[in-house]
Formats: C-alpha cells, sequence, structure tokens
C-alpha cells in the first residue's frame, strides 16, 4: 500500500461549501501517478515506450465530506493484475482524524502506439514482473 | 429519457489526445442539473428552499474515445427513487454516430441545511411525486 | 464581432458561491475556438496542417460576479493582426441583463510541427486573409 | 519573497502535449493560498472572520512551455498594498533548471459579507499590519 498526500484547493470547491466530487476522480490519477512512479513505471516512461494505459472504469463513493485546506491522504492498492488489466482501490482520508472520505476504484488495460490491447505479460516481462511483485 | 448534448472543449483534452476521463464526471452533472430543471427542480431552486442534493457515489465505464471538438449527447434516465434515494443512469454518445463513449451511474440523497437527511417524500410531496412521475 | 454562449456549471463554482475566476480563462478559450472554427480555421484542421496556435498571454478584468445557472456571453473581437500575431479581446456579460461580467484579451502566435514560429502571411496565405479581413 | 512548489499532473496537460495555460491561473491561488497561510492571513480565518478577497485581475505571460510530471516553482512577492487593494507577482519556474515558465500578477480587494469594500486598515488593523510589512 502506498499513501499519496494532497492539499485541497480553492478553486476544488463548490458552492456547497466542500470539494467538488469530480475532484477525488483526479486525487486517484495524482495517486496512481505517484504509485507507477515509485514502481519504476512513471507514465512520462511508458508513453516514450509507446505503452499507454487508458482508464477503463472508475467508481467513487463518497462517505463524508471534503472541506477546503484539509490535507487528504490517498491509500492506494493492487488489487487485480492478470498480465492484461489491472485493478487499484483507492481510500481518501483525512490527513488528520484518519476519517475516510470516499473510496473508489479504476480499472486499465495497456494499449500499444496503434490503440491495440497489449499483454504486459509478453510485451514487457519487466514491468509485468512489477505488477506481479506489488499485487496484494 | 432526457438528451444533453455538450461540444468537447480544448481544455478538456489531455496529452493523450482524447477527452480526460474525469471530465465525464462533470458532463454527468451538467446533464443532471439540466435534468432537474426541466422537472422544475433546479438546484438553485432547491438550494433557494434549503434542499441540497450531494452525490453518494459514482460510476463510470469508458467505451470508446471521445476526441476534442465532438459533440456528445448524454442520455439521462431516473432508475430509482424511493423518496429518500435517487440513482441515475447516464449514457454518453457521439451525437453524429450514436457509438457510445461511456455509461454511468450517480447516487443520491438530500438533505436539509443542517445536514440532516431529508425524506423528499414527507418534506417536499411536490418534487416527490415529479421524481416519481419520472421513474421508468 | 462574434458572440459565443455558455451555460455556467456546478462545478465551475467555488466556496465564495460564485464561479471561479480560473473559468473566464477556459471561456475565453471556448470562445476562441468557436470564433476560429466559424472563420474556416477550427485547431482541428490547424493542427492537422501542422500549426498549433499557443497563448501568448491571457488578462482578465473581473467586473461583477457570474452566479451559477446564468448564461454569459463571450464577445471576441480581432483586435491586432500582423502576420504573425494574433490578439483577441473578451466581453463576457451576463446574456440576459447585458451585464459586463470580465473584460480580457489573449495573444497568440502560430508555430510548426518542430516549434519553429511561421509566418502565416508567407505559410498559409489563405489563414492570413481570413484573419486579415476579420481585423477591427 | 516566498516560494511554492507545484507538481504538474496528467489531468493538467492537453493535446498539445503540455499543460493547459489555464493551470497557471490555478497555480497563483494555491501559492497565494500558501503565501497568506504563513502570513497568518489563511483563506479560511479571514472567511470565518467575514472577510473576502476576490480577484479582481489576472495576468500571466507565458514564456516556456510546462510539461507533464516537471515541478514548478512559484514565487510570489507583494508588489503593492494600500489597505485598500493588495496586488501579488507571481514567477513560476521549472525547479530543476529554474528556466523561467511565465510570469503573472494579480489584484485583490477586501470584501464584508454584504460585499461592501473594506479598509483592511481600519477594519483589520492586524492583517494590514502584517501587509504593509511584506511589501516589497
Amino acid at each position: 500500500m502506498e499513501i499519496y498526500r494532497h492539499k485541497t484547493q480553492y478553486y476544488e470547491t463548490d458552492q456547497m461549501g466542500i470539494v467538488h466530487h469530480s475532484n477525488y476522480i483526479r486525487w486517484f490519477e495524482e495517486a496512481r501517478t505517484d504509485f507507477l512512479e515509485k514502481l519504476g513505471m512513471g507514465y512520462d516512461r511508458m508513453e516514450a515506450e509507446g505503452i499507454i494505459s487508458p482508464v477503463l472504469s472508475v467508481s467513487c463513493q463518497y462517505k463524508t465530506m471534503t472541506y477546503f485546506g484539509e490535507t487528504v491522504e490517498i491509500a492506494i492498492v493492487l488489487t487485480k493484475y492478470n498480465g492484461i488489466r489491472l485493478e487499484l482501490e483507492y481510500t481518501v482520508s483525512n490527513a488528520d482524524t484518519g476519517e475516510v472520505r470516499a473510496v473508489g476504484t479504476t480499472k486499465h488495460c495497456f494499449l500499444d502506439r496503434d490503440g491495440r490491447i497489449l499483454s504486459l505479460k509478453r510485451s514487457s516481462p519487466g514491468y509485468h514482473r512489477m505488477l506481479e511483485e506489488y499485487k496484494e
């Protein structure tokens, strides 16, 4: 499990006086970028190698509201990986109190430059092993 | 079923050359705002009456990619409503070809100014009837 | 002068209860995209021809506040164009009352795929004439 | 002069393959929030006291392009303050090379809950002194 921290910004709030719900989807991406980078699979490195990893689906359940100025922690867990598809789980919590703000998931595949689905297991055994080892 | 149209903007794209996936969540809100307004339950009117309707959960499955300049249609269906909770389904399609870009859902409840859960059935029978009639 | 209309969205608001000031910069882009498209110089067409048009500078003066649900009109005027640089002026008004919300400017140049500055006058005389004719 | 750091995110990029220009305006806000907080004038504290500080104008000149994954430093300088109006200058640079990405300004005033312009000098002498001392 990796932890990523994000300080909420004024431009993320809405007139309900809380952080707009669409931002959590962006925080998932921030945490995922950070996670893959630490794993040695940074987006920039993968894109340079011609591998893109689009989002197949996203879900988020909002538990409590996040306010401006709060720091949230996004804990990320690699729950599924089979050489072709990757699934991640996210838990967003207030960094001070630990109160859970939201939980969510994203699913991903890997494509080459021509948009064909890649089996990382075959095309990039190094990345494959990294992800295999991280599976919980 | 109501249809809402959105023309994709340059600032919605990302360096993959497609519309960033987080924007679909915002399009759901655009379509929902429009839908509730047509129903006579505009956010502004509800907020003026002290009713807010937070998002409890959101999900989106991405089927095909949306490109800059495309017009998408978001079809919205009220799938569940029980006086307390509301569930909506969204289908995003290319307005010209009808090709489905994504499908998704959102769930909502209703709160008063003090954050207490409202039963619309009891507190706002007018709104309750509108939503009941729209249920598919 | 071309007029572009935008309906403000909930996700554009902030906790001050108004539209966040950064969105006006995006509305300038929406209006500009629309303007260039009507002129026959759509971004997609230009990018396909290998011409990109980065923003060199942007400014915005906020006069009155824009609220959620309001429709704004963005009037766009081509104020300067010399074959190499382009300058546009924007006036954002409430579509119902005409009250001015903001005025702003953007400056642009044209680059080829290798990032070299283009003289549209020489490289794309067709586009050059279109812009020349539009200058006010 | 205060320095604020921001790591650019994938969702901030556009299909030109660079960070979309509208995000710089949001980074100015991030840097300003941080600056005012360090000064003891956090937005949350000021809003709790009934003081809001809207943006009167913003400008940004883009010098070089910012890419995904880059860390930028935003240096902020309080250039003008007269008890009623505040003016800030921002310089965005690549944190590794120091290359300047953009320079910009914002102007602000202070309003009470009823939207009346405040003279901080009279209504909040403590804040007034803080800002006076910081003027460069």
